[in-house]
Formats: structure tokens, sequence, C-alpha cells
């Protein structure tokens, strides 16, 4: 009997896989399209002076119209962050649990929009209906609070998408993963898992946020006389909520800084997703009306960020707050990858001062909030999927989650290690890449968004690398004369005042070049004299210094 | 009774405290002075285009006369490196083991000095008099071979330097670090020991060598139908030792690739540091001869770096080496911190590839070569100090090393944290600082050695930031007249062509800045002219753009 078609699914991720950050699938069936997580990303170091990363959404906006909504997965910047961006270009419907909505709420009040977008709360174990597709939040445990995998109807079967998440057994807010459910839907059957792959180099299960706890405890314990500061991810609500308990039992009052941990913790708390004993909580422009021991600080800069709260204190910079043998500060993280020599140097400058440090090598003062292999496996075999595609992460990530699938018994053909931008279509015949959409990374740089591309950041690298000439000589082309001798000018390259003689030199290989192309060409233009320039001199300075600064020069012809 | 004055004893580092790599000690006694090692360093991030960092020896090219030698503990970059760019202020007689000098010959050609320097074998257990001091050279274990501490006999007492070192109770070569000798200098009483402190804040012992070679024949084993490909330090001559080895034993012949491991690997057979059992070693040129499963690969590029033979082959740019299915990729080796991602990108390059990678994180395919906790108590146990200053690394450890000492019941007050420059003065009286010496970071990029400094690197971090703008207008000063409008050059700031907008309103804005300017005022010369055209514009810009590009206005006086 051959099978009915029933139409075509379309899954195009526009961010997320082979990056670490800057998540975004899209989901098409017929006319309808659905876009979950809409996340930023961090420059690499080969991409100087950008501050952050957003999903080029080039297709989105060609297909503005069939958009029925975005489904968020969790509050981190990773899954929201470009919400801001983009919500500038499209304008469908957001959907997201209360402290999703709340954080994104917080950032929209920095980057107005011309309109009221739409934000939509949705509570795990609802379900949203959009278009063609039932999109069902069911709750996960993560580093954040109020985060949801995505069981997603559509008319060809269910499409799971795991968002962030890991198992946590004994988890703060007292509720597990919902493993049931994931079960139950499991047992219906589903299509397509789309699973995250941030661990599944690691081998295991990642720690209970609850073993934190009790490192925390300890330490309390064996700091009862210091004052106690500890640097953490400003959205891990549960980790705050750990540190606030542990202080409240130790009869210490908890002050907060840092603005990106006073916002997210006063939304959190605004709306109910933290519990604070009365009195516990105190301004941090009080402080001084408490003894050390009487202490805890929270604060921003667990990863070394140069002007964050924590960075500021251990560089003698804060305003509220000044380091002393009396405290002891706790980094409750792990460095994200590219930031350990920016987190040690706030280690080495708090030792410098006498003040103790405790961070992840030294105690188990940090727990994963991503899925090892064995929960990852976990999720397959309750969900046990059809197709399998691994997603958030470098290919060393979505390959090893490739790995596991295998072990799960999903059959090679089953699984695809897809790319941004790349199509992924499936109908009641099976499964296939199918062609590709715009995609790809747009860098935003202050105020702009994606005026800085590929030559810009080309330029950049090669002016960090060695700096810059700038030669400037006035000609009159008529009468095929050099006006007077060139002017130089250096940065980054030399220091001048002490390379005097290469200065003389550039001047003199500058001012024969141009005479050279004045006297022996009648047609030679500014163009031809900056060309000959630039050629005699990049030739001599490499040979000169191995260096190849950027050699511009500036022809006036008067 | 009171005590003969004997003199004094001076420590001076020049380098290897509160950073990592380019080691190097003063010792000063009367009119003696011997140098213990000579390294280089990495840039950090913030030395855009340096090449590498070399110690500021001005203090030495001022006591040239009194130095009687420098004494090398091993033959690592970071102790050797700056051989080539010292030896051209100071021409000492210099003394290290076989492999130490064999490795620095090397480097010698292709640093050619204009004399030639003075290298002097010395074998472990033998002893150097140089003016004041006696050295003896004493066998530690390390990840290179022919690693020495260091016992030096001065009129007031015996200083010990570690030198870079772990207790291998199994070594690859049968000799375990001499802690016999070391516990006889021990018992005759030791002034003062510097103690290495990388491993510092990691507890228990280091593991040994021979667990590598374990995993190796894991891997051989379950990998009998691939090619191997290893990549590892080139100087870590026990680790290729190994690997050759476990071929030989596998039926392998080894081909090495990568100029670094040639050379070295090169060195250390014609000394005599490994055995190479007959026709093992195979030319890189031949291997197409064999098949896969009857060859293994020795590379370079284990960190990652983007010009080595494992980058090349994983990029598929290296001219003899083409990976693929049949290939299996070890990085035996760690991280070196900064240098994650581009390890990653090789990892990431080669999973896309199908090719499998096998890493520290996925193996115990590599141990360290420095001492953890135990190990570093053991020494102290050893040699009994009076005095301990922790050498090498950032200052968090140098500061748990200082912990250590402390738990090992050396006194607080004997216990010395020092930094580069800063002299540490010995005599019968006791210890004390006593003010400091030049010292710091000279920089090397290209051919130039202390050409860049501060100022330098500020502009190039500018400039990478947000790039320039060249802002050239013709003026006659005495007509009080702007010639023509300005041409702006920008590089690295905007892509130009999409902001055209953008450049007219900077020329207009220039324009207007250099008109009201001069008809303001009649004395404005070139200079004024341009402070008015770069404060205008650093301002527009930054309110327009969020971006503070550098600005540099030319003014051509006609």
């Amino acid at each position: 009997m051959p099978k009915k078609d029933k139409g075509k699914l379309r899954v195009i991720p526009l961010g997320g896989l082979n990056e670490i950050g800057k998540n975004m699938t899209v989901l098409e069936y017929g006319e309808d399209i659905i876009i979950i997580d809409c996340g930023l990303g961090f420059p690499d170091e080969d991409m100087p002076g950008i501050d952050l990363v957003i999903p080029d959404i080039t297709y989105l906006e060609a297909n503005r119209e069939r958009i029925r909504g975005i489904v968020l997965t969790h509050g981190h910047e990773d899954h929201i962050g470009a919400i801001p961006y983009c919500l500038r270009q499209i304008n469908p419907p957001v959907y997201g649990t209360k402290l999703t909505l709340g954080i994104i709420k917080n950032k929209l009040e920095e980057h107005v929009l011309p309109y009221e977008p739409s934000l939509n709360c949705v509570n795990a174990g609802q379900t949203v209906k959009l278009g063609a597709f039932s999109i069902e939040f069911i709750h996960v445990n993560h580093s954040i609070a109020d985060a949801c995998a995505l069981a997603i109807t559509t008319p060809l079967g269910t499409v799971v998408h795991s968002g962030d998440f890991k198992l946590d057994i004994t988890p703060i807010d007292g509720e597990m993963m919902n493993i049931t459910r994931l079960g139950e839907i499991g047992r219906r059957g589903v299509l397509l898992l789309m699973c995250e792959s941030t661990n599944a180099e690691r081998p295991g299960y990642t720690p209970s946020e609850k073993k934190v706890g009790k490192s925390l405890e300890y330490i309390f314990n064996t700091n009862a006389d210091k004052r106690i500061v500890i640097a953490t991810f400003s959205s891990n609500v549960h980790r705050v909520q750990q540190i606030i308990n542990v202080s409240a039992r130790h009869g210490r009052k908890v002050a907060i800084t840092g603005r990106s941990m006073l916002n997210i913790i006063g939304a959190a708390v605004e709306l109910g997703y933290m519990t604070v004993p009365d009195g516990v909580l105190v301004d941090i422009n009080d402080i001084k009306r408490y003894k050390p021991e009487e202490l805890t600080l929270v604060t921003t800069g667990s990863q070394g960020e140069p002007m964050s709260a924590l960075y500021r204190m251990a560089f003698s910079d804060h305003s509220q707050v000044t380091l002393g043998r009396n405290d002891v500060v706790i980094l409750s993280s792990s460095a994200i990858p590219g930031n350990e020599k920016l987190v040690g140097r706030i280690i080495n400058e708090l030792s410098k001062n006498g003040i103790g440090v405790l961070h992840d090598a030294s105690l188990e003062v940090h727990v994963s909030g991503h899925a090892c292999q064995e929960e990852l496996k976990l999720l397959q075999a309750l969900l046990k999927p059809k197709y399998f595609m691994p997603v958030h992460g470098e290919y060393r990530h979505l390959s090893a989650n490739r790995e596991l699938a295998l072990d799960m018994g999903i059959e090679d053909r089953n699984i695809f290690i897809s790319d941004i931008g790349k199509v992924l279509e499936i109908d009641v015949n099976g499964a296939r890449y199918a062609g590709a959409v715009p995609a790809g990374k747009v860098l935003v740089d202050g105020y702009g968004v994606g005026d800085v591309g590929n030559i810009v950041l080309r330029d950049r690298r090669h002016l960090s690398q060695d700096g810059l000439i700038v030669v400037v000589a006035s000609v009159d082309l008529d009468a095929r004369l050099l006006l007077s001798e060139p002017d130089i000018i250096s940065r980054g390259f030399v220091y001048v005042r002490e390379s005097e003689e290469l200065m003389e030199e550039i001047r003199a290989l500058a001012t024969e070049a141009i005479t050279d192309r004045l006297e022996r060409s009648d047609k030679a233009d500014r163009m031809d004299l900056k060309t000959s320039v630039k050629d005699v001199l990049s030739k001599y300075l490499y040979n000169k210094t191995k260096r190849k600064p950027m050699v511009l020069p500036v022809i006036v012809n008067v």
C-alpha cells in the first residue's frame, strides 16, 4: 500500500550547530513556520571588537508572514539573547515560561522596540497550538529555573527538542525533569529527536545541584569567622537560592552586587522562583552595619569579566566592597572555554592580596547544567526516536552525541549531523537533506548590527598584528612633481622615537618610489603612485623587520 | 658569640614569577654572578602581533664582567629559549646536560651569533665551579630527558633550585629522580630552596610516564586495522620512545613529521637518548609503501598551532599525509591554557571528516611533567630548607606552593614569594628583601627585539577593536582656506560600501570643523586643526555607533 503523502516537514537550524551558542531552529510544515529559541553567541578571538553574534535570519524575513511564533526553551542568553535584535525584523508572538519572559522583559527595557511585542506565558505541561504545530512544554532540570523541552506534534509525527537539560533527581525546586511525560510521548512514537550535545563527550551522570549545597555548607562551617563572597552565573537562580539558604542557616545576611545578578534575582523573587526568608537580603550599601562573619556577598564576575563586580572588587575598584584578609572568595562556576585566563587573573590578584580563593579545581563548588552521556542515552531510551539530530555544540560534541545514538541502536542513516542553513526534509517516505537557506553569523559591534563583515575583520586583525604606516605626499600631477618630502605616520608598528632611522629610510624610499614613477610614466595617476609606494614599502619593511604593517599611502594632488 | 660576616648572597629572579615561562634567576655573591636558566615566554592576548617574550637583562648587561656562567636545568623553551637573544648582549660560558646543549646548538643554527659561544656539557652528578659558587647537577624526572635540579654551594650555605621536576618511580629511561642525593644534601643543611610551582594546586602525585604506555598499548590493540597518528610535544623524548616501542611491538613502522619534532628527535637519537630498533623509523616520504595498519605517524601540532604538521593534516594541506577514515588521531598532550580553542578546532575538523580522535579527556594519553602537591612536599621533606622561595608560576601557583611549605612546618617569615627584579638578600643574620633591579618583559616581534612597547601595543589593541578613520585635508593656512573636501579613508571600522551615508556625514563634519577653526582663529595651525577634527569625529562616531575608531587627521598645508 503506497503511503499517503502528508506533506513535508522541514527542519532548518539557523544556529547552534558547529558553534557554541546562538541556538535557533526553524520548523516548517506547509505554510506554517515556528522558531525554536533565538539565542546569541559570543565572538571568537578572530573577531576583534565584536560584542556579540546573532543568527542571520534572512530566510525568516523573507517568510515573515508564515511565522506562527517563537517558542523558547529557557532564559539563557544563548537561547533568548537575539530576541531584541530579531524582533526588529520579524514580529511573531513569543512563547515561554514565566522566568524566561521575565528576563526578556528586562532586556526589552534596554532595547526599545517600535511596537509592543506579544509575549505569551506558558507553564510546563501546557500546549500551544501554532498553525500545523502543537507544542507541549515539558519540565527539565537545568542551571536556570523554568527550563523546558518541547514536544512538537506535526502532521507527520512528534518532534522533540531537548532544549538544554540535565536529570537532577534531587533538584533545588523539588521538580525532577518530567521523564514520565517524556516516556509517555516516547511510547506514542517520536519522529525526530533534536538533542543537545554540550556534555556528550563526558561519561556518566552530571551531579545534582544539591552537591554544591553540601560543599557550601562545608565552606561556611570552615570559614565561620570570615565574610564569604560567592561569584556565580547570575541566571543560576537555584545556586543563589542555595547560597541564601545556607547563609540563613548560618545566621548571615546576604547582599547582592552586579547589575545582571540584581536584575535576574529581582525577577526570580518577584515571580516566585526564589524563597527568601524575611530579613536575610540586605542592600549592598548597608553592609558596613554588619561584621564580616555576618555577611555573604553574591556577585557577578565568575567568568573574570573585566567590568564585573568581582573584577572590580579584586582590583580594589568596587564602590561598596573592599576585600581583605577577612574575606574568602568562592568561584561557584567553571570557566567557559576561552575565559580561563580572565578567571586566572582574578584568582592571582586575590591571592596576591592575601584573600583566600576557592574554585572548581579545589572544591566541588560547581556542577554542570548539562546532561552527560548516561542522561543523553536515557532521553533516547525514553523517546526511542526514529530520526536523531544532535544539536548545540561544535562538531566534536555533535559527533560524540551521534556515537551515543549509535550505541542506543539508532541506525546510522537515521542520524543527521546537520549544519546551520541546511534543510532536513522529512515526509512519509523518509528523511533527507534538501538544499539550504541563507544562514550565518551577524556581528553586533556597538550599535551596528551586521555592518562589520569579513573585510573589516580582516583589516582589524591585520592592524592588530603589525599596525600601520600612513605615507602622505603632495604632488603636482600636471608638473610631474613631488612637492615636498612625504610625511610618515606610524601607529602600532614600532616606537617611533626610537626608530628615527627606520622612519627616515621609509621617507626616502617613498620619495624615490613617487619621483621615479612620476618621471618614468606620463600617465601615472594617484592610484599608480599609491601602488608603487605600497609595494616598495611593504617589501622593504618585511625584509627589514619581518613584519607586515598595513601601508596606507595618501597622495594629494595640488 | 657574634656571627662572623661572610658577605651577602643575593637572589634575583628575572623571570618566571607571577608569569608562566621566561624562567631566569640570578645568584650573586661578592663579585660573582651566576644565572640559572634563560627561558622565553609566550605573549598574552593583550600583546597582539608579538612572537615571544624574553627577560629584560639590563641588570646583567650592566654587570657583564661579573657573570661567571649560565647554568641550565633542562632543554624546554621556557628555560633555554632566550639563550640566542641574551647571548647577543652577554657572553658567559653556558653549562647544561648533553640534550639541553644539543637543542641549543640546533637553535643557534638559526640565530647566528657574531662569536662562538662557550657551551659546556655537564652530566648529572657532576659539579661545576663558577667563582664563589659550586653547582652540582642532580638528575630529576621531567617531560624532557636529561633534566636536573641544581644544588649550589655558596659561602653562606647551599641553595637548591628544583628546575622543573616530577618524581617518576618507573621512568622510561630507568633513572628515577635522585632523591638519595637530594636527601644527602638535605642532611648537610639547605639554606634556600627555590621550588617550581606549576602543579602546586593539584593534590596527590603525578602519574608515571609509564601510564601513557599502557594507554597506548590499549589504543594500538583496539585500532589494529588503522593507521595511528600521534601528536605530542616534540621535546618529550620519552613519550616518543614509548610510541616507537609500542609501534615496534605491533610490527608498525614509525614516520616523523613536523620540523621541531624532526630536530629534537634527531638530536635525541644522535646523543643516545633514544633507542630505535633497526628498520622501525621510515621517512615520511616513503609512507605510501606501507598499509595503514603498518604505520604510526608521530607529529607536532598537539597545541593546535596553525602551521603545525597536524593542523595541515587536519585541513588537508600536508604534502605527504592525507587523513581519512583509516586513521585514528591521538592527542598525547593537554592544551596549555589559552590554546583550548585552537586544539578544539583540530578536533572538530578531524571529527567532521570522519577521523577518530582520542584526546586527554577521553583516555589517559598524557601525564604532566610537573610535581603535584605530595611530590613538592617530598622535596621539602628531603631538603628541609631554612628559607623557601616558590618559583615558576602565576601568583596563585606560588601561593599554593607557599601553603605546602607552611604545612611542612617552614615558618611564614622564612617563605618569600618574590617577584621579578626583587632582590632577596641573605647573610648570616637572616634573609630580607633589599631593593630591586630593572626587570620586565622584552617583546620580540619579527626581527625586532624590544622595539614594541606599551604605546605600540596600546595602538594595536585600539586598532583591533574599532579600526581607524584617516581624514586627509589640504589647506592654505596663509589664506585660511580649506582647499577641497577632505578625503576619508576607513579600515577596520565599517564596511564602507554599505556606509556611504556615514562617510558623507564624516566628511561634512570634518569640513565644518576645519573651516570653523580656520575662521575663528588666525593662529590655528595644523596641530589645532587636527585636534578639532579628532575631537569632533570621535565624539560623533561614539554617539552614532558606540565605537571608538582611531581618528588620524592628516592636514596638508599647500
